[in-house]
């Protein structure tokens, strides 16, 4: 089968695996997804796995097809380790600390790109997949400067200068919700019931204004989850919306010191649903939260950081 | 079998059962314990519990005995239900809001103890079985007032005028290290390791500080137990202390606006080893703490509710 396709980008996280095929004129040949995230694999599989999600999309005859893969498969658990560019550091040159992983096949040449960490003690951090999101945040939204917030399981506040990020920081928000949601003592208080959106919606904003007001006491407003449903009669569902609420709202409570007075717009890059929150997070201190999509920021990213590598 | 058992105390938490027979003059008669907490049990099977339990050392042909009880057994979900008090309450009352269980036995005369919650929106809060103790602790310490902390699964805080809980606070602290150790990404990191109490003791020390200083990064600071294994080869010993001191400082460090300048001691009701961790954290911060036993707290609040009621 031939259909255009010059080289293939690759979203490698934790759970997912994401494929795009880009043609020459940089538009999508076509696009796979399998659940073999990094996560679930052992580094003698990630070659057979990622040929035979593309195989069938893949030019006859052709050279070895040029594959670009960002996220949790350059780890150290993942395919194979992908060192870290430390921060400050220029995204322009992600492509020049790609690994080569040992050869997957005959149909692919995959190079993972590295992740970026933070060393100084204190503010050790690490990041992988969301610095290629951050380098085509530059493409979607040229001349960018000033801080991005990437909401998800481990969200990611970053400084950029350009394409140059500055300092990060990752909030264990969404794993602290999934935690507490299925372990915790507060599941007994916690429910899921799509009728209720209203009580779901009223729920994260009551949460919202608490986190952001004293994310100080994040361990103590947990409890109210249990409290208000033990005493005020709380429904579970509004208390599954007070608690995602709660947890955001800290996380923007206590980064407040991150955002410049002078900044127009604040991206988030994830999904639709978690951005709106932070977006309405955000504007209840001033600031105004610009939704980006994920998947369109990482493609992009690895757009440019091919075309710069 | 006689031996001059008057009464019995019992403290019936959610994981743990404990009794004491106490006799005329005040002092211990026996003690018992068991792990039926109330988180094992049906409503149904409290009774036979505590009878099995208690039996062999209850005097012959004697009447019912008097058997006051504390703690998770007056929880909707226990035994039989005791309703709150509602704070600020005085502790004093304890007994006159006690409930009696359907009969036990012949052998048993059961009273369970009400716990105390705070109603108001946005401070809704409960406690259940460390009402007990804050009762006791007036015993051990006559004439106090002033900030309390029990340390624990869930921490509480406590201001106490004399006698009356005027305000408290729960903090998930305890549970959350749990949660984070046991199911979250950073169980990756840490480990147990007894021969390394010095650096488990350093790891703790660094967390304390950390925590305390921005209680309200709690969510980002606990990545730093991942990031600072990959980036500066932490120890799982380490890494385990530094994630408990951290919980433990940011709980201190966002309740600091408790402590007044004035108070020369902070009681800490709990086990040996958590209340020396939160002491080393009071420290930090120009306070002193004074541990205090919890079963001997309770065992005082258990006599001194009977007597008053």
């Amino acid at each position: 089968m031939t259909n255009g396709t010059e080289w293939v980008a690759v979203d490698w996280g934790t759970s997912n695996l994401r494929a795009w095929g880009i043609a020459a004129d940089g538009s999508v040949s076509f696009a796979k997804s399998s659940a073999d995230g990094m996560g679930k694999l052992t580094p003698d599989r990630f070659g057979a796995v990622l040929e035979q999600l593309l195989a069938p999309d893949l030019p006859d005859n052709a050279e070895a097809m040029d594959t670009l893969i960002c996220g949790m498969a350059g780890a150290r658990q993942g395919w194979v380790e992908a060192p870290y560019l430390e921060a400050p550091a220029d995204l322009g040159g992600l492509a020049y600390g790609a690994v080569r992983p040992p050869r997957a096949s005959a149909l692919l040449a995959p190079r993972i790109l590295p992740g970026v960490c933070q060393k100084r003690p204190g503010v050790e951090d690490v990041m992988r997949g969301e610095e290629t999101q951050l380098l085509g945040l530059g493409a979607l939204l040229p001349g960018f400067s000033g801080v991005t917030i990437l909401p998800g399981t481990h969200s990611k506040w970053a400084y950029l200068s350009g394409r140059r990020v500055e300092q990060f920081a990752t909030a264990m928000t969404g794993e602290l919700y999934e935690l507490l949601k299925t372990h915790s003592v507060l599941r007994l208080s916690l429910g899921d019931d799509d009728k209720d959106e209203d009580g779901r919606r009223a729920g994260t904003s009551t949460g919202l204004a608490l986190g952001i007001d004293s994310p100080q006491r994040l361990a103590s407003l947990l409890f109210k989850v249990r409290a208000g449903a033990l005493l005020s009669g709380r429904s579970p569902t509004w208390s599954a919306g007070f608690l995602s609420g709660l947890l955001i709202g800290a996380e923007i409570g206590g980064h407040r010191d991150w955002i410049a007075a002078g900044q127009e717009e604040i991206p988030l890059i994830g999904g639709a649903t978690l951005s709106a929150i932070y977006a309405e997070g955000l504007a209840m201190i001033g600031a105004r939260g610009r939704p980006v999509e994920a998947a369109e920021a990482t493609l992009a990213g690895l757009k440019l950081a091919r075309s710069l590598g």
